[in-house]
């Protein structure tokens, strides 16, 4: 690819689904989230402050990395210290990539227009601070009002994962509301995601096939994961099936938080997502995984575990 | 007041709103938006950086003091430029907060369990670097997800403003979705968010009665605005009569969005909000307003031009 331009920011060659794809099958569905609660920091000894944050990412960092290929910090845990704590966010999510693991920043970010942009640009344009491959968006606002974040995460090759039937169970009143003709919030989210990785595909294949042209490489950009997915619960996924939410068009990654020490096993996970289970879900691991640190072997160990457990 | 903890991050010795219905009696209506997006920043003739962001929110700032009572920092503007620009809010919203303006952080933040309590800490907690009065969060996940909010707000006397009913039309289908009585989305969150307030005002009433037996000032808390608000966008508000969505429940402060170059004008305010308008209603204007700067003459003209006309 010697078109692209050079530099230490750039943007990636492939698509954030491409990438997702292929660290799944590298290293398996775990996705292991970097949640510095307060009770995990105190449980593994670290102090309440910046100090303790950048330690204790640090630690999971160095247990994650050739071992699974997608860290997802959650975004709170580093504001909840202000500036020094998204400081520490800024280089840990840098470290992971140079690494070589992909990063979702769980923000949950939504709003309209040139406010959505915003935070767009603020986690998905690879030259800020907070550069990630992927962000996750909330579309209490509508789908629609996630347009801009779609429009930057085609052009920075990033990924966005859209809250869609999450686990916790006050939010059904939510996400399973209907509209006049009985469709879910849930289902329409779920459509519009899946028409978006359609169109991005289609016009992926368009460029790959001048590019075969051109003697470039051929990439068939249909049989990629999608670049934009949903988040759906690891114990909330049989309900898609129940009020008619269809999870399998659109090749869109569905990130599933919920494992483990959260409530779902991966007996559950296999049968909630039913055929999408094998080449769509990435599955989050937080607090199963923390708990067993601070030392090395137990987290390396636990993640092996999860990893296997999954497969 | 000699109970309270002296310090520099003390919690404030009212309920926001107390706080907020003292600054509408004095000031009025108008909260000015602080949004610093790509457009006026060149349009006022400064750098797309952190530099250009901390002039404009100063000569901003200036205008406002003494003439508004309250301010709405956009988030996404800040955080846009990374940890420089949020090193920036943190700034304004100390300075904004000593110069006696209420602040309320347009951060729409939404999550469940630790992770919305430490976006509470983050946005909620005086001795925070993102202090603000009160935080606008986003009810994707149910009304009972943003709880740690609610409990946050109550211990820091801070507000916040759930979103309800918003301005942008694609919103609707999310918003007025229903539940199988029939009862839509927002008319939910309405309901809950009236009832954490008179809840709130119940328990203030019994320390307020204590208060007065040994002869401390005796606030009757239920003529207060609650703290727990609502936003409704201006051109949106007609929607919740239509849709027995009741937001005179409850002393709900209603913040609304969409007002003047966004498309409302007061006159569909006054209509649109009913017997609500004239002490729920604090009305949002960004655009209107920084259109007329960066000349200081020009901001204050339009500031009080808008006092005026929301009066």
């Amino acid at each position: 690819m010697t078109s692209m331009a050079a530099g230490q920011h750039r943007v990636a060659e492939v698509s954030f689904g491409a990438r997702l794809g292929a660290a799944m099958q590298s290293h398996g569905r775990l996705c292991v989230g970097l949640d510095p609660h307060p009770q995990i920091l105190s449980d593994w000894g670290l102090t309440q402050d910046a100090a303790g944050l950048r330690e204790f990412c640090a630690r999971v960092l160095a247990a994650c990395t050739e071992r699974v290929g997608v860290i997802k910090p959650q975004v709170a845990f580093f504001e909840r210290f202000g500036v020094a704590g998204l400081q520490v966010l800024s280089e840990v999510q840098a470290q992971a990539r140079e690494s070589g693991l992909l990063v979702i920043a769980d923000a949950k970010r939504g709003d309209v227009g040139s406010t959505m942009a915003g935070y767009a640009e603020a986690w998905l344009n690879p030259a800020g601070d907070f550069a990630a491959d992927a962000l996750t968006v909330s579309p209490y606002l509508g789908f629609g009002s996630l347009q801009p974040a779609l429009d930057a995460a085609q052009e920075h090759r990033a990924g966005l994962f859209v809250l869609a039937l999450t686990s916790n169970p006050e939010g059904r009143e939510v996400q399973l509301a209907t509209d006049p003709q009985g469709v879910t919030v849930a289902g329409r989210v779920a459509t519009a995601a899946a028409a978006a990785n359609v169109s991005a595909a289609a016009a992926a294949n368009v460029s790959a096939a001048t590019a075969t042209a051109t003697q470039d490489h051929p990439v068939d950009a249909a049989e990629d994961l999608g670049s934009i997915g949903l988040v759906v619960g690891a114990t909330t996924a049989e309900l898609a099936g129940a009020h008619g939410i269809d999870l399998s068009t659109g090749s869109m990654p569905l990130l599933a938080p919920g494992y483990g020490a959260q409530g779902a096993s991966a007996e559950d996970l296999r049968r909630g997502f039913g055929a999408c289970y094998s080449r769509q879900v990435l599955v989050n691991s937080s607090r199963g995984i923390l708990a067993a640190g601070p030392r090395m072997e137990s987290l390396t160990s636990a993640i092996d575990q999860a990893l296997e457990d999954l497969s």
